[in-house]
């Protein structure tokens, strides 16, 4: 068995759909890839519906299932609690298992509110757990180089970040009102589930939001009742219809403490985009692009070129240069979405090792809820919305 | 000599840099390419320069010059009165030449101000003669074959329209305090210069603005003074430094009367873009981007493309199906920037044998004033702006 | 466990490099995604160094080892024998383990010689046992696609194939001579490598070759003598020089049996070009494009479509229209490298279970062997040959 | 008028259609881009048709006409004969225009022969004149700059170029049976016309040809008679079918004398290349790519670049610092096909002016056509072909 002689890092995971099958895969290819110090073990897995637990748990190759939640914590044969639910039981799970002395992985965004956010962030504290938020964006190799060249001042002051985040898959106006689209469970549509991915991608390239205006917009505001049915995949399940009470686009205008400025977008309609996360970041040295269709490549311009032989080059970040690429496939030889998840569980691994909690943890994820919190904020007073007003702490 | 047989339009220029480059090279080539009903003559070129009036009439091929602008209006061998000046005398010009009674074509920003725009627009109506604005990116044939596609309802209902012209020719902080970044001479930096452009776009393909929410930035605030010296170059003239009052970056949101939403960025910061004049839209039946630098071709989904087999098209509108684009060359040979100013010709030629004024005209310059100036009273309010509340008519 | 309850097809593995990283970790991954019939273990790896072998079966998972490949063929405890070597053992290992009653999964290309391939085409056949050769790009979704659109008559008749194979790890003059350098170890050089994958996707997708004319070259003549390292990798371990026998480039001109015509070009000394396998294909209704870089994707083109709206679709083939793409992750959520070999063995696992061996099986390693040996032939000659000369079946 | 005070170099044009449209455009338009030391004048055009010629005339803006080409030489007043005929009269044509002192350009291929072409260089070079072939594509500028980079050692020694001139507008078996698919009028198909572009971008960048082996097929061998009609447009003009002697598809391996090797394919049946004139270099230091459909950009990878950092660099050859490039319009700012041959004859004028033949001139024509000849012979005999086989001098 692949790592059997290292320490064994026994997970336990609440929800087992899209979320809980990266999730899933991302710990069972971790110690193919990656020599880390400590390995994660597929312990159990929780659902309140027995039959797809139990499925699931087959599926995905979980040793075990619950079909209470709770009873994770309870077993001492569990040192993570991996949180890949819809958004409003996030910061219950989080708490409880913070408070059983559990590490906590979680899907974000982090939770409803910034005050759900800002009890997790003490729970997590107080209880001394190691915690991550499973922004897996920040993982792909060209993204973690383009931290790295930011980060060397290659790309000099920043000016300028654009980004968006663009889906068309809820476009049909038959597609049903899952939990996705309700606000009970969701908090926000495109906004939480998406803009959260490009504004933390911006905290950790550009740094942290000073002050948002934004706006929102639900295209089709009645849709069929339904549910998930894996993936992004959906199904109506009567004739009832219902109001969907989420925004299905959000777009917010930025500035940063540094000086930056930024324009951000996520929408779920925009057609032909099937899962279009792209930015742009001016430097006064340099740019750079990224888009998540062409994950591998990330667009580079360094003014300091030569005249007459600048432009952007395209980096296929596949090499040893590039983080997390030499674990895998000589150069050239493209990785996928999932890897980013094995990237992230590689630094989640050490991070436990080593008792620390690897960005992003739960105070992103607080950071993050701030950023979304004011352009929600935004939105109702039509005026610009300084982090600092909705920050409690 | 061509087009020698039909009704001659004489043009009186005044101003003779890049604009006036652009739309000489424009009169110039009209008649080899188009069988217009009547063919543009360079008659006359002003400029306060004596010796750099007489030079560029020579260079370009104008067959006389004048140093007072005033004397164009009263020559009764001129029909139309062109205007590439810098924009702080547009207004005096274009309405001193409405009441001469000569056609008036006038470059982008229509004018300093919403009233003076207005004056502008009263004058050319109140003297009946045929007027347009110089927004020449409409007629790139990718452009105006995305118009027609829109119009034919190929996109269904509009969502999103995201736009961005970016260039980064005065990044260099030793690039000098020139009249495009003096606010009195040119009103505002990015934001009237290329910003403009954007909305103009916005405005034909998608609609009316309703409301905008805005932000500028100035990131170098002092530069040695200088002067342009051809195209975008420009050199320093003395030790001396100016503050910068104009914006080195603009961006807003904007919601459509037709409900669509909006997201516009313009800066000359954004290294590694030369001239990134760029647009997406989405609809609910298909998407369409184009991009200046790539300027012949059109990106288009179609959401009823066969499943499986639905894709951004990368159409290069260098075809007869293209607007303007069978003028030109066999399909696959390109034509480049130039040539929007030819077709914009080809449509006032039109426009003043008709005495109709081809959009864009001055109202749509009118319209475009008011949007520049609702983002800038946003700027100023911190808060979004209804397009009605700064329209005085 | 995954698959526990499944059909255990137990796997005996020789080499363990490159591609024995590859397979394993197909082998590994395969029931995760797929709920095929019969699932792969991981049982046993055969290398000559006890050390290296050892410390390979425990990081790739495998239950046991063995440093005779031949104990493998002996153990009653292993169903198939993959073989991962390099070229010069491949036909003595596949007709012994045919001989033995194992199923065969071997590397290309499947042999040094036509006459091998012959035997080993004939072993398999007598032994009635399961044969599959590893051209592993076959299995990409994209190419899949391509396939299904080439077999409904999407492109009509096909008229042209030009693919390359464009890579740069060995133009270093002083990247050693490693065993992918030697001929008596590996045939020959990038024609055999990785010529052998686009001639084979050209078979897959236009149809059987019926003559070539061909070109070689060795640009760099005399290197240091060294070992791979792993990837594509290698360290020289003298001060020793050798001679490079085989070739650098390969280029052939060919004519298919169906009248299309195709243009293949293979070379290691494409600078920049990391992994740059590419195929355009055109015919009478269509043509497609793709490229391993972006393997992804597949560019479409149908002259059917409307006039004005004809261009290449860029189709990123992450849908569950698309060929096993809906085993992984939601529309463009990209896979990569590795998943190539999943695909592949989902057919080889599935060929177990019904007694069939899927394409490309033995009988295709032996075409494409004999349309390598008909180039190699041809390049001797300096004149076209027809694969009928060099067949003796 | 433009140049009016310089030398007056009298063109005398004879043809009119596709190249005669783009010739004259070269001419009008080089004054008004290019400080010249001498300036062409559309003096006269030659055509058999009075009223096709009389028209051309006007509308291209020619000065006068005639209907029998000979006159042009006897004229005194011109001094330039510019051949844009088919390629079936080139010769005689040239000759007579050289023996009466005449400076001549000449379109591609330069002659149906390699002893034509041979009598054309001696005509010209017996009288004295200047003489240049259009291989207008030289000039793009992202052409002269590889070309510029090429010589300054910055890819080092040239290992291969593979190139391709892809179109698709005779496709439909409907397309008529013109003369550019008249084995008597044009001397070959795709081959003479576009196969002889990149063949001669080929000797251009890489250097001269030793030899070849090559592939011609014709696809539609049946055609309806008819015409071209302007561009690449025509008509059928009657019921009658008639046979194309001439080849759909050309292609051909190559080396070079400085070890070099190459892969050039030319056809008219890849459906969606409108016209995908293509290539890429790679050296021991770099490799470079172009593609005229996106001509205003360079490709170009760089070994030395730094680790990590390596990749193509899209070059938006479009400044100051790319040749021609600072005579049209700001960086970012496009050009287009015509603007090609506009250089050209920048060079065209300055040569007359210098008494020189700018490359390419006939020497260049006459060893393209050398090449044609040897892939000709080559794709009889099936065999490689010397060029030095089919060299008479």
């Amino acid at each position: 068995m692949v790592g059997v002689n290292k320490r064994q890092v026994r997970v336990g995971m609440i929800g087992y759909k899209f979320m809980g099958k990266a999730h899933s895969n991302g710990y069972r290819n971790l110690p193919y890839f990656f020599d880390t110090p400590a390995v994660p073990v597929l312990q159990a897995i929780a659902g309140r519906d027995e039959q797809g637990v139990k499925a699931a748990a087959e599926t995905m190759g979980w040793a075990s299932y619950e079909t209470d939640w709770r009873r994770l914590l309870e077993r001492d044969d569990i040192d993570v609690i991996d949180i890949v639910t819809p958004n409003n039981v996030h910061a219950e799970m989080a708490i409880a298992a913070a408070e059983a002395g559990k590490h906590v992985l979680c899907e974000k965004p982090l939770a409803m509110t910034v005050e759900q956010a800002k009890r997790m962030v003490d729970a997590v504290k107080k209880a001394g757990v190691v915690h991550m938020i499973c922004h897996n964006y920040r993982f792909a190799p060209a993204v973690q180089f383009a931290k790295k060249l930011i980060e060397e001042g290659r790309l000099g002051k920043i000016y300028h970040i654009r980004a968006q985040y663009l889906q068309d898959w809820i476009m049909d106006p038959k597609f049903p009102l899952v939990w996705r689209l309700r606000k009970e469970v969701t908090g926000s549509g495109a906004h939480g589930d998406i803009a959260a991915h490009i504004l933390d991608l911006a905290r950790f390239l550009v740094g942290e939001f000073s002050e948002v205006v934004g706006m929102m917009e639900t295209f089709i505001k009645e849709r069929p009742l339904g549910e998930m049915t894996g993936g992004l995949n959906a199904s109506a399940n009567s004739g009832k219809m219902g109001q969907v009470d989420v925004d299905d686009c959000s777009a917010f205008l930025a500035r940063f403490e540094n000086g930056a400025v930024g324009v951000f977008e996520a929408t779920r309609f925009a057609a032909g985009n099937r899962n279009g996360n792209r930015f742009e970041i001016n430097g006064e040295k340099g740019s750079i692009r990224w888009d998540l269709e062409n994950m591998n490549n990330l667009q580079v311009y360094l003014t300091d070129d030569e005249p007459g032989l600048q432009g952007f080059r395209t980096i296929n970040c596949t090499e040893e240069h590039h983080p997390y690429a030499g674990a895998y496939w000589p150069a050239g030889h493209i990785i996928g979405y999932e890897h980013t998840f094995i990237n992230l569980m590689k630094e989640f691994m050490e991070g436990i090792v080593n008792g620390t909690s690897p960005a992003p943890n739960f105070e992103d994820g607080y950071r993050n809820q701030l950023v979304l919190a004011s352009v929600e904020k935004s939105v109702e007073t039509g005026s610009w919305v300084k982090i600092s007003e909705v920050d409690p702490s």
